[in-house]
């Protein structure tokens, strides 16, 4: 953990040390009222995706502005935001093993806690966990609607599986998780549109089929911020799982936004100074691949279209700079991270400013929450 | 930071919940005996680069094995290791700004500290703060020998610099850093070594310009894992700055070995479990990109060159499965992180493990520590 704090509540924006993870809030509060707005007077509800951010103080931000709670993808996230005081999270994955499940299972004691099963196994091990705790888990089979990666065929397989769940004791079957990731990343709307129509069309099959096995289907989830009003207009899900729109990354925003798409605003920056500048072509900067995630590819350079982040060692950002670019030893800039989820959870703590002042530090309790 | 341990000391490997980052404890040691032999009764000491490991146990038993201290990219990180007691701490960077140097010039109350420049500025800076809090700092002149980020170019700005730094109260020049980093994953052994040979050439050169102006290079310093053979070897440097020695990486792995070349072995692994198998083709780990980092390509699978993680989400990996694999729900897998340093830096302790069972939690003391 970093010994010192980059910044203090109070503090003016051009003293926060760097690299540091920036908040704006202005920009952030409209990104949250902006989700709001999308979903009101509809049959559709906001489980906000709390793997993004990994922030209590965002989390009940979401919550005091009309999510039903938060989702995440670790039983440790889970236990983080519990203690936060969420009162609904839904763990979006598969949890096994006596290890996991001891410490999940005890969790539904305060709050409503919601797993993901894609195998008979699960929901026996889900089953015994919630008996040994004497609690009641609710319960999502999962449904692969092209993300190939966990989740059951649509159809007969997740009609078995419901079948299990409603015959578990402490298990309540709470409908369908139907997310497809890859799909808000397709760079056309006609094309997220399609795969949206698609993974659509076969989550309303198998919801149709549970249903006719008698079972009642509560919940049709999933969602993410790039497509998330096609499966709003689906006349299918009726729960919205987005995260990174409170935030907004370089990657989300190099989709071309199609007729309808919600424009959310880049909330979420690294501040970074220019440590070397030994040649006129280059400026290093201190924010490198442990302070700006590069999976999705280079941090964006905010309001300097002249310079380009070309190349991220672990403590070094390569800027291109033209001989015209003014830009000297000691200059700061603010990166639009390639995408938001692992560069926040490098960082134990977000510098909130707004204007050009600091106004609060808050923590990211649940980085690093792997189990 | 996760609310839950992966482990405690004393429990057996297969009890390590997933996903968590484990040292193979006797690989480890074989490592570091392997670098010391390497570089015994030559006239070259080994500064052990502690980016890697941002861990004050390996630090510790680094030095106690002949490491005159370590080296590190942040003053963050050197307060860390100061603190831990390491005697003489490199930052391998260059240091701005009055924040970090107010933090960083008290450091030298302590322990020996070392810093590199590029700019006249940063030597101001430097005897500034130096005077400011009574101390001696080392500065040494970053020179560019082709890793074309940082550093001056070889010769008469190198020079200047230490010129300007002998003039600088509380100053004192140190010497050279010459560290050629892109070289260190050059895949073939004799494209590293004319790598080398090339930086080599630069930093005598810049060694010999600086001593013609009657001023003393006591330290050539520089090199990684990858090619520290070649500069131990050089006749120009006399200070190897490796760090991933200790643990080994896939990314390192993957360089075709030259005669001479040391092998060092994996240590450093990610266990993870199969959390979902619902099609045969492909097993679902509970390890993502936050988990292992892939700025470097994607983990293998130790010891089962039959599998291959072939895709990493952020919580989520997907490994493709032969028909053949014997792989099941649950089934644990160790994985060698593509790139051990962001890795490490993913979490908050190492489990140190002797054969089957768990001996220690190193803390990654260092681990966030940006600034």
């Amino acid at each position: 953990m970093s010994p010192w704090k980059a910044a203090q509540p109070g503090d003016p924006l051009h003293k926060v040390d760097t690299p540091a993870l920036l908040l704006d809030l202005d920009a952030f509060e409209r990104n949250l009222q902006r989700m709001a707005d999308a979903l009101r007077g509809r049959d559709i509800r906001l489980r906000a995706h709390a793997k993004s951010h990994k922030c209590p103080e965002i989390a009940l931000r979401q919550v005091a502005l009309g999510a039903v709670g938060i989702c995440c993808q670790k039983a440790g996230e889970a236990a983080v935001f519990v203690e936060a005081g969420i009162k609904d999270v839904l763990v979006t994955n598969q949890v096994m093993g006596d290890a996991k499940l001891r410490r999940l299972a005890p969790l539904a004691r305060k709050a409503r806690i919601g797993v993901l099963v894609d195998d008979a196994l699960q929901v026996k091990g889900l089953a015994a966990a919630a008996e040994a705790h004497g609690v009641t888990l609710d319960v999502y089979v999962e449904v692969n609607v092209g993300a190939n990666r966990c989740g059951v065929a649509p159809g007969d397989e997740a009609v078995r599986l419901a079948r299990q769940i409603v015959a578990g004791a402490g298990l309540r079957f709470a409908g369908l998780q139907c997310y497809h990731g890859p799909a808000q990343h397709l760079r056309s709307p006609q094309a997220r549109m399609a795969a949206i129509a698609a993974a659509a069309e076969a989550a309303g099959m198998t919801r149709r089929a549970i249903e006719a096995a008698g079972i009642a289907v509560e919940r049709v989830t999933g969602a993410g911020t790039g497509t998330f009003v096609h499966e709003r207009d689906s006349g299918v899900f009726n729960e919205i799982q987005a995260g990174s729109y409170v935030f907004m990354d370089r990657d989300y925003g190099d989709n071309l936004r199609g007729e309808g798409d919600v424009a959310f605003e880049h909330a979420l920056f690294v501040r970074t100074a220019v440590m070397s500048r030994a040649t006129v072509e280059r400026a290093i900067v201190d924010a490198g691949l442990k302070a700006s995630s590069v999976d999705s590819g280079m941090p964006a350079v905010w309001q300097r279209p002249d310079l380009s982040y070309v190349k991220a060692a672990d403590e070094h950002g390569v800027i291109a700079t033209p001989a015209s670019a003014a830009l000297s030893l000691g200059d700061t800039l603010m990166l639009v991270p390639g995408h938001c989820d692992p560069t926040v959870n490098l960082y134990d703590e977000l510098v909130c400013y707004r204007g050009d002042k600091v106004e609060a530090l808050w923590p990211i309790a649940a980085r690093g929450a792997l189990l």
